[in-house]
């Protein structure tokens, strides 16, 4: 049974805790705390061995820390997700063999496509997959079409799985703390488009991907996961682009276990990453 | 300010532990625990923000402890070493000159050598080189003779930075839980001697070192640290020990590092690690 | 179009086949070659700008060389496959993710089982699936089972994604070359059964994967790629199998790549990787 | 012996390159080449078994290239190098360790640098350092104070081993090709000052470090090595800074010695590296 929390930080907050914990004998298994010390702000992470009353043990904690913060005791192992694709495969590809084999962390619910391309996968393992194609439309009314089968099924996250629109800043507020981008490049190297094309140019030894949450500045917001993978000069862009598509891969299945497991907290414009 | 404790496992330690700290208005910066339900053995690391009466805390501690409980309190932040070595120049040489900045984190009493090959670099930085030749004697008297000189300093650690004589099952014991090791392979692989032409023999495509504190079976002992290299089949068996050698100096440096902030406990043949 | 030779070494082996690329007007793009010194055994992969027609250079490019040559004009870009599976299902998911979309390099003929645990996946995807049991018969009788049924699609490769049955002598050697196994460990640490169980219990950092072709030594044969993760005190035995499927899928897709492609040689105990 | 060329590209280098070489019944070890399709530029290297008259072999390969070749044959094997520094430690006295023990692969002829923090580490090492300090004159005059010391001693390359002050166009230009800097983040993410503090800021969790010829952009010029460590929330900017430094001494270590093993080549803004 795991328990997080955030709030404000003050001395005694962990004593206030594990004192609460220890009443109800209930033994930890592992315990990651971190303090900000810049913003003063508390973050932990209690796994603890045996179940119990989620709603008891979370009014006894509540009497011991401060009124902003944020308790999830016993949250819900499998998250649901909405994933939107274009036309890309890797990545969707992964989560769907996690998914079919029940080790992904979480109940993908449907698909939303803005290309018909990745229907086919996703009929083949029983997802629903909506196409709602961006074209000979206003954003925004392509936006309020994807977000209406989102708000259908109530998802925890939306994870864009190399979705290639650039969502409005109504859209991404509506999500906000949900909304998982997979970046195709090591921000903040090569922010916009083309992100191999100009790594090839500038002759890097290194290209990378980037996990985050999505807030409204251009690939901004809250890195969860980053990883890197060597290039030489034998790499062509395409090359470069392969290469990458691998990595991009890696880097969201991490970060989505991560997420999904509850071993993340948002803060301002950054997070903080019990692994 | 720093605590470490090490005691067998049961409700409520870090409620104990942290509920002292708290009357004492002591802040956590960062706190790590670790149980091991194996062994049913209970880790913790905490960071406090400002320092306090050292004895005055652990005596509160222990009150909350079982009688097993080993505590550290603040402890030393220079440990004092002693180095052995016999030809290989790469990780003393990385050791000297963090100690000569004075990033090392440990005090660098002397070092023994059972070749005068190392002497005149450490001629060049002041420290004491003591020549203790294995040669036409046995290995007790050659022990005997290492140890009083290391007897002289009493070193919290004595590094083995690629000294390459076996240590007798007196000595080790004599120094237990005291002597780090670098081994140059990615053990268990490649026990014992030659690694580098094994792996060259066996075709392997990662190379790799390891350190880790002596115990009395040959390359056995609790593992700090470990890290690889990659090599393909352009890589002589030369060429593997030289490329080996970077990883040497690298893995060293950061299990030293980790041990001298009191950041790794050993428990049987294991190590907790919170990096 | 791609040229690969592999002979007894020489002089003038470079300049003999250049010499002919250059006759013909085959503008190379890159060219990569490796002289083993030990063996005196030469290695050459030319990737040439333009096609032509493949037996016609051959014939010249046999002129040049000694009588011992292996010679590859435009070896067959798609290769066909046979997987040999029991269970887990991460290192075939990745195979048949990648198929389904055209860039696993190779056709997947079809899957072979010793459970159906993995059948109803290969049916999503259309590919045909076996079930040979081993149980209740001699393993002389299963594996020439398997083999009838590897033997009508004469495939390239067998790959063993995932195998859990040790092959006998006999069947190793009708596929010698040809079988590629993906192993749960860094050989040569580790070998034979329960790797993660023995790299918990040892206390290990790191833990790695290894894809090598079948030879009759358990966990020997030539390594083509090898990968590592780390670890941490806080995995269990469990938590270290699930770290480790993570590169068995990666370094098996990794090997298979570039065995795809042709860019592995095999000689005696050792793999030449021209990446 | 070595042999490193680079002209256009034309059909037949390798062939009359390999052609000079096997008439002179020179056995190769090991041959790379790389065509840059885009720049239509011929790069190679190739590792001879034998020594022979170097000035021969260079005019009988001058009548087989074209006219731009620019040719190598058996290139120094000890560069001339002078190190620029400022206050910093760790990539100096890596460098030094390295060069006292005769694994640097180059000479270093002196040390300048405008403060003389460095000064007693450079005499321990009986290497000459010269103070040259920037403050209260203008740059151009302390570039030339520079300057007039690099050039008494002829250097193959000066190595910027973090020398913190900013060159001018002029004097970059006169050393074009030979300055060789160490960049304290992954470019061309946090290009300019403080890039720990940038990264820290953003929250990444990978930060890293660029080898690189020097050119008049700001943190810009041909990329030699890159190499990255992951950090995490817990880590602050000093500690960010910290860890840097390690990356910063082993990719400088690493460029350094493909740089003076004639691996590496430079065409406008890129490299070409044969590892």
């Amino acid at each position: 049974m795991i328990v997080v929390i955030q709030c404000k930080d003050q001395v005694g907050l962990v004593a206030g805790i594990t004192g609460v914990l220890a009443k109800e004998q209930l033994n930890i298994v592992s315990l990651r705390e971190h303090v900000d010390k810049i913003e003063n702000r508390f973050f932990i992470r209690v796994h603890l061995e045996v179940e119990t009353d989620s709603q008891a043990l979370e009014s006894k904690l509540k009497q011991v820390l401060p009124e902003d913060a944020v308790i999830k005791v016993n949250p819900l192992p499998e998250k649901k997700v909405v994933v939107l694709v274009t036309k890309e495969y890797h990545c969707l590809g992964d989560i769907l063999i996690r998914h079919y084999f029940k080790t992904l962390g979480a109940q993908v619910q449907c698909v939303i496509g803005n290309h018909d391309t990745l229907e086919n996968i996703c009929q083949r393992f029983d997802i629903p997959f909506y196409l709602v194609s961006h074209e000979q439309k206003d954003r925004d009314v392509f936006e309020s079409q994807v977000s209406s089968l989102i708000d259908k099924y109530t998802p925890d996250y939306i994870v864009l799985a190399k979705f290639m629109r650039i969502l409005s800043p109504g859209f991404v507020a509506k999500y906000t703390g949900r909304l998982i981008n997979i970046h195709h490049s090591f921000l903040p190297a090569f922010v916009g488009a083309s992100p191999y094309r100009q790594a090839f140019e500038r002759g890097v030894k290194l290209i990378g991907a980037t996990a985050h949450f999505v807030t409204n500045e251009l690939d901004e917001g809250p890195i969860i996961a980053q990883q890197i993978i060597p290039v030489t000069h034998s790499h062509t862009a395409g090359d470069m682009m392969k290469a990458g598509k691998e990595i991009e891969t890696a880097v969201l299945a991490k970060a989505l276990h991560l997420v999904f497991e509850d071993r993340v907290f948002v803060y301002k414009n950054k997070t903080v990453v019990f692994e």
